[in-house]
């Protein structure tokens, strides 16, 4: 009954290694490149693992993934398709989150990257702040929510765009849904900032049919996933003045390529993935938790719907 | 009955003017370079005047700050004793301080600019955040509360530092007094911000003495007044890795020379002294009614205390 920890170097994982025998000795741990019996896997936490990887764990009874996301296991197809499959659900990644986007939102505000940059460039005591404060966010879940609950005691307005009709986490932020609410909230955002999930629904949803809807001169927040923004499409409403900027942590490919032309472009702000970086020690309780869930049959902790694909 | 504007001209006085004559056309207003006799003039908003400047007007009844502090009026040692000084108070300069004091916590907390600057440079994934969430705001007036309200959403622990002993306006945010109040705070916290006004006591207050009292690597923002800070200590405390860091937007000698030490400081940002312009569409209407209130001999909004200096 051993619980398996398959993650790349950038998550630290003999740190959680470390976590678990501290808070729960009595789970076994095995690191995906440690030899063993595949017949002891019971439980295990993943990122990103090869195609077909779990066929190899006949007992295996859930994997948590080791993000808010999990499109990172979804993506194998052969995934087995009742295994159930949690995600993360933590405090200080939405806190992360909101830290990150309300940065990104007020950098470009306030013109923070250009007068730093140059502070006596645009003349002493001249603001190069920029006016709009209408934010729709797309994806309002518990990431969304905390971005919003940032954003408010700023002087935003904001919205959010969700898949299917429900009640407003928040009284004053209105929700839009489907295709027709996207129509109706983007010409009047200011700011648009992507959480979406990847799924089959939303990859490759930001192209140009979409962007050409939004506001001009909008800025694009992408903390979501890459694969949801055609890359191209965003240049060209760049370069054509459909959109003012964009402030990108997610790409296509990561690590993005350095010739991308994101890299050189004078309004576009790049990130390496760091919007929300999973912590170790905040969400090693809810992997022990669901470890031992797994073991007893009851259901996991934030179960994702593997028919929706979050 | 003549309205007097002095002002910079970074402040826009035009616009001044041209709002005044939509919002009460029955105003009549000079601007500070216009001739006419002196004896019009009954009320003045105004921005650093020459000393003895406004013994010249013999039926002057008040004058108003074009900012929210008043020293650039006070500095002036002839100014009459007993004419009512008002400031400022508007909810977008407070806006205006909140969103920049969130932006310097949080680049600093966050590493943003070394990440925006060179996206691969620390490995993708791997974030530059700083742990830290106590912020002691010194000088909790009415922009300290609005900074404070903008960044307990964020996960900050807050609390100010005031002249007397008064009430928070703030339930979470913990208020200290008076010289021991400082000393008790000062090693708490992570981020030092400055929103003192400039008074006798407050001139070179944050000096080697008191910056050795605080957390060793802590971050200082200063948005208050730049005379507040004797800069060669807080040099001394960055190179002696007493401070970590610091975010300024205003300096003993403004425009910062082209020669400051500050500018080519590898962990200091600079700011043209933008932190909170002063909004002429939203401060008109407060300069109309203090104008009236003048000539009615009420007394003025915003009143400041000549004895206290603020």
């Amino acid at each position: 009954m051993t619980l398996l920890i398959h993650a790349p170097p950038s998550f630290r994982p003999e740190l959680y290694r470390e976590l678990i025998a501290k808070q729960a000795p009595d789970i076994a741990v095995r690191m995906r490149n440690e030899a063993g019996a595949p017949e002891d896997i019971v439980f295990a936490a993943g990122w990103n693992p090869p195609d077909g990887f779990w066929h190899q764990f006949p007992n295996l009874r859930g994997i948590t993934s080791l993000g808010a996301g999990v499109d990172s296991l979804l993506r194998d197809q052969d995934i087995p398709p009742n295994l159930p499959i949690a995600r993360l659900v933590d405090g200080q990644m939405a806190r992360m989150m909101a830290e990150y986007v309300v940065l990104a939102v007020l950098s470009h505000r306030r013109g923070w990257l250009e007068h730093v940059r140059d502070p006596a460039g645009a003349g002493w005591g001249v603001s190069l702040a920029r006016p709009g404060n209408q934010v729709l966010i797309l994806g309002l879940g518990h990431l969304g929510t905390s971005v919003a609950q940032a954003l408010q005691p700023l002087g935003f307005q904001v919205s959010g765009w969700v898949r299917t009709p429900r009640e407003s986490p928040l009284p004053e932020v209105r929700l839009h849904h489907g295709r027709t609410g996207l129509q109706e909230a983007l010409p009047h955002a200011d700011y648009l900032v992507s959480l979406l999930p990847l799924t089959p629904e939303t990859q490759n949803l930001l192209d140009h049919k979409l962007l050409r809807q939004a506001k001009p001169g909008a800025y694009l927040i992408n903390t979501g996933r890459g694969q949801t923004v055609v890359e191209q499409d965003l240049l060209d409403a760049l370069d054509s003045g459909l959109l003012n900027g964009a402030c990108l942590d997610v790409f296509q490919t990561e690590p993005l390529p350095p010739e991308h032309p994101f890299l050189a472009h004078p309004r576009v702000m790049v990130t390496p993935h760091i919007s929300s970086v999973t912590p170790p020690d905040s969400v090693v309780p809810q992997i022990i938790e669901n470890y031992r869930r797994a073991l007893a049959g009851e259901p996991l902790l934030n179960l994702i719907d593997r028919a929706r694909g979050y």
